[in-house]
């Protein structure tokens, strides 16, 4: 039988839309995800659950309100529940999301960037 | 308030043993650990989880019954809950795991290289 790995890189050549969170893995009840992303997103809040973002290529800020944190490649954070963020970037931004299954990208604030769920890029 | 991102090259310098995953953040009820290994570890089940590996340093072999699978950094798989596995490196990795709080390393199978909970590395 044989077994593939997940190539981060490779999976992100087949990602073009901006905001758009792609699952490439599953682990137990939560998913793997990949997103391109580049300039402000919106103010929203994951009442439900935490949320990991990993830096895989470029410079991320996570907007919170009693502060930023700015992550570079290599580096992760994890936004606890309730808390309500707004991501924003300076350029190209290539970053994996960890989170459980059927979370939407803006929460409840919805608007046009709430993305189609995508797992088409998993194996 | 200061919020800082977990840097994982910087969190690598304080983990000096091998085959001993030490916690750096939490995501819910589930654990994001740092490892270095070297060398084979001991086949060994998680019969109540997936695991996630993703490789950051060195060239992982996950050793699987029916195949191996093989990770250079940048590279992740995910051991589906149940199958058994063996991890082998040629040379140094530096690898992050994710999984539920409260797996043991080496499952049932026990033995030396069962590691200690640590999260002294957790902020």
């Amino acid at each position: 039988m044989s077994h593939r790995p997940v190539d981060l890189a490779e999976r992100f050549e087949h990602i073009s839309d901006l905001w758009s969170p792609k699952v490439v893995a599953r682990l137990n009840d939560y998913e793997i995800k990949l997103v391109r992303v580049e300039g402000e997103f919106v103010w929203h809040t994951h009442e439900e659950t935490d949320e990991l973002f990993l830096v895989i290529d470029g410079v991320l800020t996570i907007q919170l309100r009693d502060g930023d944190v700015t992550l570079r490649p290599g580096q992760l954070y994890v936004v606890p529940r309730g808390v309500e963020h707004c991501p924003i970037t300076d350029g190209e931004v290539r970053a994996l999301l960890i989170e459980p299954a059927g979370v939407v990208n803006t929460g409840a604030a919805g608007g046009s960037l709430t993305a189609t769920y995508d797992d088409s890029l998993t194996d």
